[in-house]
């Protein structure tokens, strides 16, 4: 492998997984995809932590938000949409294309939501759904999905999560907290190539969409649903067979480490490069441990640091990839993801590579104490 | 490789496309990317015949043909859709779910469309948009595109077409025949996995959805054709990644056979089944060679025969799998796909195991004059 590639997805992927994405193509309506697909669900459920059914679109992430909301949602109702990052954002535009009245209850980008914000926002309108994100990847904040989720509950209206870049990676509970529908996508946490979504329904938010004509014919989520009832269980269209063949690899994988191990494992990533980029002299983006997602890191541009110089020498110079900013963050800040197969070897690498190519930039970088401060952090 | 998957897709994939597949992960909006996209797209043209634009989509051919059809129509509007078979149904279906008033133009499954009764519709209506199936899968029928699309000139309306399972097997020119939009799949004659769609669109049609606003996000057609004008070159949505992998060199093996070999390929390939199957003494479910696919061929089933029981010993005795019908056709027909990288050996197998297979279930079946009719229909 060429490159060390730490995106907030997608993320490199384990060769085993990749090796099982290039097995031949099977039948989609047969007992042998059956298989591959009762045991993708199974340990989806298991990810996921909940009881209810998962549908696995193919599409990336944005296609199972809109699944979501398309299916929830119709023109003229109300959606309260929480909105402090570019992925809460595209919440709210997705439920605006469907016809929705939009309640945006926003915070500045880098802050998390604040639950009493959108119990306000719920006392004040009819809206029956929220949408909120949990790690919001263009600003590397984790909002608070258990509060927001237990105003819901009070409320007794639909929460939708987006967890795409989180599901697996950070605490998450779906039906002990009370979410209704997530959504994750493969080339994340879960350690695949990109191409599916998939997206966690429980049997309040089900009922709820069999009152209502999804507004999207690819997106019916209901429609999965009722599939995986037929015999054999199958999807409404032709899946992605050979990503289906590289998730199950990828969550066999997953369920052997044991999701409260990956948890702490990203935590633990977490810990290193946060120490290492304080150490280096370097400013988080995000500088409140609390609030901050295991999955991904946000670190701020010093004054006169060009992104694409940067990037560029990181890159081609020392093989690893990091992630710009998005949207007004952009030049702003890079982020790297500890998401997925990601090891402690890796942050290491790339606290070590950011703070020699700041260095070769003229930045007064302390590449000394970040090793230290790595040191300190690893198993801490 | 244990089966012989003869469906009209997911078709069986070529060991370098697969393998290709699987090379790892890498950032989507990069300029190592935009090489891999760039190439796709002037590939794909090349198969469309078109100098228009494509936007390759993932998700499955139904997710290109709403987003076809979203980006083309608002609610009230009405679409002129062919049908003559599930696929047909399922465009006018998408497009009623737009909220769209759709004109049912029928025909009897098995039979081609008549190009006089557009023109009838489109004359005693206001609809701008025609949509119609080229390979109509579920039958087997290959419909009149070139003399539909010259209804469509007339008239000055849009004419979308699904090509999903004919593009690159059946000769189609989008620019010389005046076709507006194109549907394809990569998991028909491409010869890749499934998990992308392919969506050529002319100047026409993007005018008229420049004037409208998508129905769907996820599926805005002309927000995937403002994405390749971007620095890098890419797509809106994190795409499958390692698809595009499989469909560059599954591209570049098609344009290495040449399109009108391929195009001639298939129709040999299709001859062999026909000319086997007739001699077998089975009943094509297309008996006209003038409107029958060349890409995927159904077979009536002999009366007393159960498509469970036949389609089960074809592959778990001889190793063959072969598709069922669809809907009011499930249990009347089978169907041979002959698109990809089938060859002729693929042939003569198939349609000598159907009869063995056939002959093991007490039908009398003439296996001897199969091979001699398939070995007239060689080259012939």
């Amino acid at each position: 492998m060429e490159k060390l590639v730490l995106l907030p997805g997608p993320v490199m992927v384990h060769e085993d997984v990749l090796l099982r994405s290039a097995k031949q193509v099977m039948n989609h309506r047969s007992e042998e995809f059956e298989e591959v697909l009762r045991e993708c669900l199974e340990l989806s459920r298991y990810v996921f932590q909940t009881e209810g059914e998962v549908a696995i679109i193919t599409g990336s992430g944005t296609a199972g938000m809109e699944a979501a909301v398309y299916s929830l949602v119709e023109p003229g109702e109300e959606v309260v949409a929480v909105v402090n990052g570019k992925f809460g954002e595209r919440f709210a535009d997705i439920a605006e294309r469907r016809g929705a009245e939009v309640i945006r209850v926003e915070f500045e980008w880098g802050e998390a939501a604040d639950p009493e914000r959108v119990e306000e926002a719920l006392a004040d309108s009819d809206a029956e759904v929220v949408t909120m994100v949990h790690c919001e990847t263009s600003t590397t904040v984790l909002n608070p999905v258990e509060e927001v989720a237990r105003v819901c509950r009070e409320y007794d209206v639909i929460f939708v999560v987006d967890a795409i870049s989180s599901l697996g990676g950070a605490e998450f509970r779906m039906d002990d907290w009370g979410v209704d529908v997530c959504v994750t996508g493969s080339q994340k946490v879960l350690g695949c190539p990109p191409g599916l979504a998939l997206v966690a329904v429980n049997d309040r938010a089900l009922e709820r969409m069999e009152e209502r004509e999804s507004g999207s014919y690819y997106l019916d989520l209901p429609k999965y649903l009722r599939f995986l009832k037929e015999d054999p269980m199958q999807t409404p269209y032709t899946p992605a067979v050979n990503e289906f063949y590289a998730l199950l690899e990828a969550l066999r994988r997953l369920k052997k480490e044991g999701l409260e191990n990956r948890w702490e494992r990203c935590r633990e990533l977490q810990r290193v490069v946060r120490e290492g980029i304080r150490a280096l002299g370097l400013e988080l983006f995000v500088e409140d441990d609390e609030i901050a997602s295991p999955t991904v890191t946000g670190v701020v541009y010093p004054d006169g640091v060009d992104d694409r110089e940067f990037r560029g020498l990181l890159r081609d110079k020392y093989d690893v990839v990091v992630a710009g900013g998005q949207d007004h963050l952009a030049g702003k800040i890079f982020r790297i993801g500890h998401m997925g197969e990601v090891r402690v070897r890796d942050m290491v690498t790339a606290v070590t590579c950011v703070g020699l190519a700041m260095r070769e930039l003229g930045v007064d970088v302390d590449v000394g104490a970040a090793a230290e401060a790595m040191a300190d952090a690893i198993g801490g």
